[in-house]
């Protein structure tokens, strides 16, 4: 099937870099056939069998893979499980979570906190606060061992408010969150694929002044972008590079020798005009190995205890290549030998041939030396994935299809053969952004399923207000399918998403006593002489510091009343000495705003200020037990005046 | 089929009111297989044809019913799509919500604090906060006109914080949320059925002093549980009643003339052996018209504003029933004759005859005169759900099963006839709580849909680690079947739901530009002599207050740039003026804390001060354009110090 754009339609003609060119594209809430009036499309048909293709998991079948699904400006991660498309768990990052007590608890605050900028502790402070409330939760990556998943680490970005955050695949709850100094509102993310995580390489997106303390302000070319590797292992900055142009998304290569990054706005303007001008922008690619040299020799500036290098055009730490307007994904295929950087304003992709990179740094090549194919896929190419046969997907934006094309072929076309690349389109509903391959990251790509993630559902679902879901689509594409199977509606916004193995995905169902996450806590009673499984049979007051310590088992808390006085700072600290799969206990103050999970064998803490007299009975709000309601005591507060 | 359980087997051997036997409940955590054992069950077939049954709902296709899901300590509503078990939608209520910018937003913030009390006003100022950043929404239900639902309005509780809060199902959004003074830790929640919704009858569970400012503590006997009923027009409390026991759940009669609680810890004991050694508790009846003539006649003590009847035994406007031990659900059947309350600690479900329950009130009968059945269902009954055709479906926590009866045969059973009301038990995966029937609650039940919700799912799902999701198993009940025909994981906790028929719910798909929800905002903007759709060029300045204005359209705002001094009370007031249906924007500004929702139409803004200086970007987080990423601008913030 070949591509559905007619031949010779002008890409500046629908893309017109003018506000009033930009101002046509408003039309894309539209529905897709007025859209695409005109455009005689033929696409593969969407209708589908779900049970015939296997998308189908019954009652008490388990899914074949773990799906770790962004949440965009939501700032959780979610679980997925795939080929169900059912939501598992809700894993709490940068976002004020009520159930689990995330950005409440101690344990939670001390992750929060403990990597913070000095800038931005004090900021936060100012509004009595200690983190953030919010993120922008993009990219879900797993760390990698020899270019597959390993199971150990999933990382993330917060957009929102620059940081970068780690979950531990044991437990499922981040063990890392930390502010990236000097970059601004990091975007694209991927983790090192080889020969490990390793690096966690980070776009900044925005420019704004090196040092943004409000001297340079409407000045734009003062402003920088940096990009910022961060060690997966200790989440400590390795170091950061100023490029040129806004960095959007970034992957690895499987030698462990480059990042590349796409970078749009490569004019640095300030409004879309400006910003879509030039007819190309660029991918830029990072010198690993350089930079660590240039690292090891002293070649930065040291900025917030970071080593900055300069990797503007000229340097030798990075190149550029010139790609068609406003590049936005950049996806490694599986073979490690090429990296597709999708077009965005621009109908093509451009395909790099990883094997030519080491040259381009070596020698003054034309900057276009690795470049072997630029196919015209569709309006509107953002990302494209793999089915490790030799075949890409990428996601048309505009067209609200996902193309089907053939690498080799593309390549071939690209030297002057006469072969069409493009095998087939599918429509999808509506609009899509990342999309994602089974394992299609790795070098373990199988074919078997494909995400396309899609920005509106419109008519999809039924109506339920003016915010609508987003559409995840799940297309099977073994055996040379291509059929959506599932429409999966996601609150704002599945962003992006992996799909892992099973088996590579082993975490624990029960706590280990030990874990690090309450290491605080067991300090803390080590000191006040009381074991954390045991509990204390009375509060420990040290000053107006009232240290609570209780253990749960269901359906009791190992205290039924508790006496401290108001305006106390109390701490209540509980251990949940169940050690059955599941059996989560939850520990919620009434009126008092406090709430919190503790899992099995888990402990967890608080610490509030008793502030309002009177009787305030806590109880258990992770159902528990047939006696789960009765799962509750008082906190007695004697009031000042008494 | 017959119970399952072993003839005489004795309630106290497995319940034994003391310590040791609550214990003995402590394996509930366990294995059903282990739970089970000894008990000869014979179940219903669980294995299923998904699509034979119609729960399969293709891509494209729309489900029958809206499903409005609570999320317990998560504070959210959840609209579900019924039969897929898509999660459609969460509607931020009691939570702070990243992506909507709920609790952060002026808009939210005014319908979080306006009906705030002065003494929860003063607390949470102390610590910086204007509004409780968790809840614990147990029951969502639906506002009815002449017995059925009418589509208006969603009614839910908060437990944690003791409020009520109310969603337009036109929007879809809160637009009200109370505090229920007086009373402690809502639980149970039921709108009026008949004529119309009207009231909503509020079950105040946790015992306190009448007046909880400290000085009465540890004093039980002078604690006191309080039933409210809030008028669902105005979102002001109309009435409140003193009971004696720990309030439970409730739901209204057909006829408006009653409300039934349940009430378990008659004892008011303070721990798990006091609280279950009486082997009966009860159901209190309220009627509602010599309460309404109580208040009327002035029979009341008014606290904070609310008249407070006396209710306790003895009272001319309750009755106590007395049912066996800690009964917990309640639930009028369709039929509008029957009320069934469910034993949780008692095998057994107590029928009581509304046609009874005037007499009650006018002679002095037997206090379990309306009881007409009370058939042993199985262990742990904790809700019933009808179909419509004289069946009951009773969730069984401890057998993890649910049982299908007959309530004709129930009654007639009680009445001393050889007749077995059991019809079938169907196990869960595992430990039901909830369970509700599509259209279940209201005279239009049609027998369609049984959801089933679980409190553990241990293996059924892929393992996420310690915290797993509830399991929310849809059990089709059309024709005779009862087979479960999908397991559906949710993040903690589905309390309880209902099912909506899709032609009831019909919101709007773009907001009204008059909408109330953003009046302040146009206020505001008439008196800076500025239109909301039109913005303003430049920020106006009030002292150090500024005031900013924009227009959204996809992809831009209207300032590209707008400029502030360090320390100026800033607030940004943006209207997104694209009116197509699915495109909402969004407003976050980088590193500042700030993301905030605009729907298509509608008004949103944000109030905060400008400490940082320095350039900032702000962007639109909901994807929106091709040009999406491009759809940013700065806020420049002059430093104090230059």
């Amino acid at each position: 099937m070949s591509d559905t754009r007619k031949p010779g339609l002008s890409r500046r003609g629908l893309f017109g870099a003018t506000a009033g060119g930009a101002a046509l594209l408003g039309g894309l809430g539209g529905s897709r056939l007025a859209l695409l009036a005109g455009a005689a499309g033929v696409t593969a048909a969407t209708a589908a069998d779900a049970a015939a293709t296997g998308a189908e998991v019954p009652p008490g079948q388990l899914d074949d893979y773990y799906g770790f699904w962004s949440s965009g400006q939501t700032g959780e991660l979610r679980i997925f499980g795939v080929p169900s498309m059912r939501e598992m768990m809700r894993v709490p990052v940068f976002n004020r979570c009520s159930a689990t007590g995330w950005g409440l608890t101690n344990e939670s605050l001390k992750i929060l906190t403990q990597d913070q900028t000095p800038e931005n502790k004090a900021f936060l402070a100012k509004r009595g606060l200690k983190a953030f409330q919010n993120g922008d939760l993009h990219h879900p990556h797993m760390s990698f061992t020899d270019g597959t998943y390993d199971g150990r680490y999933l990382f993330m970005n917060d957009k929102a408010n620059t940081r970068v955050a780690r979950i531990r695949c044991d437990i499922m709850k981040p063990d890392k969150i930390i502010d990236i100094p000097n970059a601004h509102d990091i975007h694209g993310l991927r983790p090192q694929k080889y020969p490990r995580t390793g690096y966690v390489f980070c776009n900044g997106e925005h420019e704004a002044p090196l040092v943004n303390d409000g001297k340079i302000l409407d000045d734009p070319k003062q402003y920088v972008t940096i990009f910022t590797a961060v060690d997966g292992d200790t989440m400590k900055v390795a170091w950061q590079v100023i490029v040129d142009g806004n960095l959007d998304n970034v992957d690895a290569d499987y030698q462990g020798k480059y990042a590349i990054s796409s970078c749009y706005n490569s004019e640095m303007g300030m409004n879309i005009p400006e910003m879509t001008a030039s007819e190309t922008d660029w991918a830029v690619v990072f010198n690993i190995k350089r930079i660590e040299e240039g690292v090891k020799a002293g070649d930065y500036k040291e900025m917030n205890g970071v080593p900055v290098l300069d990797g503007r055009h000229g340097s030798k730490y990075t190149r550029y290549i010139p790609v068609p307007n406003s590049p936005h994904g950049v996806n490694t295929a599986p073979d490690g030998k090429y990296v597709v950087v999708n077009g965005k304003l621009s109908p093509t992709c451009t395909v790099l041939d990883l094997s030519k990179i080491d040259e381009m740094f070596e020698k003054d090549l034309d900057p276009r030396y690795a470049v072997v194919a630029e196919p015209e896929l569709g309006l509107g190419p953002l990302h494209t994935a793999f089915d490790g046969k030799g075949n890409a997907f990428t996601t048309l934006f505009l067209d609200s299809q996902v193309v089907k094309w053939d690498i080799d072929k593309a390549i071939r076309a690209f030297a002057g053969e006469k072969v069409d690349p493009i095998i087939a389109k599918i429509d999808v509903e509506y609009q899509p952004g990342h999309n994602h391959t089974s394992m299609g990251e790795t070098k373990e790509a199988d074919g078997k399923w494909l995400i396309s993630l899609n920005k509106f559902s419109k008519d999809r679902f039924i109506n339920v207000g003016p915010l609508k879901p987003e559409n995840d689509q799940l297309i099977a594409i073994s055996d040379g399918k291509f059929e959506i199977v599932h429409d999966g509606p996601t609150f704002a916004e599945p962003h992006d998403c992996i799909m892992v193995r099973r088996d590579i995905v082993n975490p624990l169902s029960v706590y280990k006593r030990d874990d690090p996450m309450w290491e605080d806590a067991r300090k803390m009673a080590e000191a006040d002489g009381v074991k954390l499984e045991d509990g204390a049979d009375q509060p420990i007051r040290d000053g107006n510091k009232v240290r609570v310590y209780m253990w749960s088992s269901a359906p009791t808390f190992s205290l039924e009343k508790f006496t401290v006085k108001e305006g106390d700072e109390v701490t209540v600290t509980i251990t949940n000495v169940d050690d059955v799969d599941d059996l989560t206990h939850g520990f919620t103050i009434s009126n008092y705003g406090v709430a919190m999970e503790i899992g099995p064998q888990a402990t967890a803490s608080v610490t509030f200020t008793a502030d309002r007299p009177g009787v305030h009975w806590f109880y258990c709000q992770w159902f528990c037990h047939a006696l789960h309601m009765e799962m509750r005591g008082r906190m007695f507060v004697e009031p000042k005046a008494i």
